[in-house]
């Protein structure tokens, strides 16, 4: 049988870790069923020292020739970025070859002109390792529960908040200081406000959503909020409450007055102590799927680093070498979708439960003025929380049931306009069945 | 295009809700890219009332008629044991039909015959649904892991033996009494044993291990011990301890003098309350499998009942219609395996740690004494856990470091030999990194 030619642009980490495996997994072959064979590798230094030992008359410089080549088959774009990477893939799908890739960022803003390149052309675009790194998730949701109408997920798929939400939690850091170990440890970038303020988080909510209810998403119809003004005093009062926070890509498929409309946002929420997410740590992430026929399922690993990233990408390789892909892609029901892509709710009209921390002066009657315009705004209250602490001002934390957004910012400037409320109130959305 | 024209076998609990999301859900065939016609829906009683509304001219009780029918592609078998179903499944096959079964018991005892005429023909045997139900789960460790070489893998597998021991902790109820609470809400047969003594279990295990292992592997090899003498005395004592107490289906490859063994066994395992497998309570599945470039991933949901199962059928049977599911059978390396099939290691061999309770007399030098027993077998001790009782016997906890199951035996049996020892130990193996 002849094997596969893979053409791989970028030896960067995922990229060499991609090599690693092609080059160096002794049963791959025997569990692929393929000949899977490393026939060039692009990169813009070639004279550098590599983890992986590459045969120098694969390696090239010029990436856009490998796209061309008629002695590729299939093509890796690891390079990252969404110019040059962006022209790579394009010219690799106009000469003919299927592409694997792991980059959220272009795939979320310019997905549909490369989906469509690849459709028209009867091939694939394969990008298991943009979202959950190295979980099989994206084929899990696209397959494996095709048979149900998906109602909602919710999924943590940054593992660097995550690592650092875990911290803050397990040792009583502050925000900065665990943001500096994860720094350290290379779990969080130098700059890492892609990270942080969730935007790698939306655009892998971008990826997912779409597969999962089968409609285009456009990213930039997203809410998007980080965790940077994250204090660990709510964090532990959301523990004592029985809560847990944790940055969640969030998608529900809504009804409003009969239509249908998609619930898409990013932001730091607080899920109870008991639900699977809670429990997923450090930098791992995970993705809890509720659908009409097989009830919630998780998915739960390593959501980037290079094996698992290069661990999912020689699995597109696979599914491409068992001529699978491109059937499957053609049959994806998100670029078939008549009347055109559901609509993203608007945030105002998004319904959520909220957590608020209020600190107010110590006096009587300062509880029932802040219920009073929560209740005047529709909002009611479901737990209250407030301890003596014998100081002038005091904490006063509150659940609420749920509202929305719109009625609940209301709600929040006439509180924070009070003169007993001493500062800003922090608020926290809040996801339970209730 | 074409349907892809299904044959149901069996209209019981599984097979109507294949039925329903075939006939009830409006979105199916956009989801799928294909028309999924039920052709035929066999059962030898078709006059009973049932909980979805099949066309009259399509319901049959000729199964076999179904499995030769000209007019039929694909067949489901969901009718279970290990005769007629096997029989029906052969016919199916040899008649040029791929199927589709969540029959683990006859997938597990007779499945090289049934793979093998489905090879043959170059066709495909669908089993998504025969372990861990609607999870995406062997889809996932065939194709998603594929770049991966599995070390390792942990999972629960039965939802009854998960729901019952969820009942002990959290309700501290005894074994009887919450098996019988599982059977009054549905989550016990009404007889129990194949469940609870992990047959069920391990015919699951024998499955997984196949993919994840790439080899044929007997089912009749594996060491399968159930739950029903598990007291709520160990679970507290676990809890105490800092673990937590599962039925785990547990399989490593391990390397024996420079030969590959495969460990593979079923029974009770106490695990470190801060494992991913730890926090899958009630009748939830869940698997956390380790590959050498991912890392561990772990996947949960429901891993039984009617539309869980459906979920995971249908999902087949989409894979059958866009024309993938033969191809990546054919490329299954368990077949294919040079050399014959990884030999399973000898319960002997199987090297683990271990939790006892021992009832002894409470008088001075018993721990020296058997703590000179385990010493004497090459067990040394990690952990001990005795409280002043003032009652002449008392429990004396201890947790071992890891040891060969030969010589742990022989330890316990010279410490029970003891007069000291009031009452036959408690022995529960304990998986922990160390």
């Amino acid at each position: 049988m002849k094997p596969l030619r893979i053409g791989l642009l970028g030896l960067g980490t995922v990229g060499q870790g991609v090599a690693k495996i092609l080059l160096e997994s002794e049963d791959l072959r025997y569990r692929a069923g393929f000949d899977l064979e490393l026939a060039a590798a692009a990169d813009l230094d070639i004279e550098r020292p590599l983890d992986v030992e590459i045969d120098p008359a694969v390696l090239t410089t010029d990436a856009m020739a490998v796209c061309k080549s008629p002695d590729i088959d299939v093509v890796v774009e690891a390079i990252g970025g969404k110019t040059v990477a962006r022209e790579l893939l394009m010219t690799a799908l106009s000469h003919g070859k299927s592409v694997v890739t792991a980059n959220k960022a272009l795939l979320a803003e310019y997905g549909y002109e490369i989906f469509s390149a690849a459709l028209d052309a009867g091939l694939s675009v394969s990008y298991e390792a943009s979202t959950g790194g190295g979980i099989p998730l994206l084929s899990s949701v696209r397959d494996g529960l095709v048979a149900n109408s998906i109602g909602e997920f919710y999924a943590i798929l940054n593992g660097t908040c995550n690592y650092v939400l875990t911290r803050m939690v397990a040792d009583n850091m502050s925000f900065p200081d665990a943001l500096k170990l994860a720094q350290q440890l290379g779990y969080a970038e130098s700059d890492p406000t892609f990270d942080i303020e969730g935007v790698d988080t939306a655009h892998k909510l971008t990826l997912l959503a779409q597969l999962a209810f089968h409609t285009p998403v456009a990213f930039d119809k997203l809410r998007v909020e980080g965790i940077s003004g994250i204090s660990i005093t709510d964090l532990r009062y959301a523990e004592q409450l029985g809560y847990v926070l944790k940055l969640l890509a969030i998608g529900k498929c809504v009804e409003i007055d009969g239509e249908e409309k998609l619930d898409l946002r990013v932001h730091p929420t607080l899920l109870s102590a008991e639900h699977p997410l809670a429990a997923v740590r450090d930098n791992f992430n995970a993705v809890y799927v509720v659908g009409d026929a097989v009830g919630p399922v998780m998915f739960y690993g390593q959501g980037a680093g290079r094996m698992p990233t290069a661990s999912a990408i020689v699995a597109d390789i696979v599914d491409i070498a068992r001529g699978n892909a491109a059937q499957t892609f053609r049959t994806l029901a998100l670029f078939r979708r008549a009347g055109g892509a559901t609509p993203v709710l608007p945030m105002d009209d998004v319904q959520t439960r909220y957590y608020i921390r209020v600190t107010v002066l110590d006096k009587s009657g300062v509880l029932a003025a802040i219920a009073g315009h929560l209740g005047r705004h529709g909002i009611s209250v479901a737990a209250v929380h407030q301890k003596e602490f014998g100081t002038p001002t005091v904490p006063l934390v509150i659940l609420t049931h749920r509202a929305s957004e719109r009625a609940f910012r209301a709600a929040m400037k006439a509180i924070d306009d009070e003169e007993y409320v001493t500062e800003p109130s922090t608020c926290i959305r809040l996801e339970s069945d209730t």
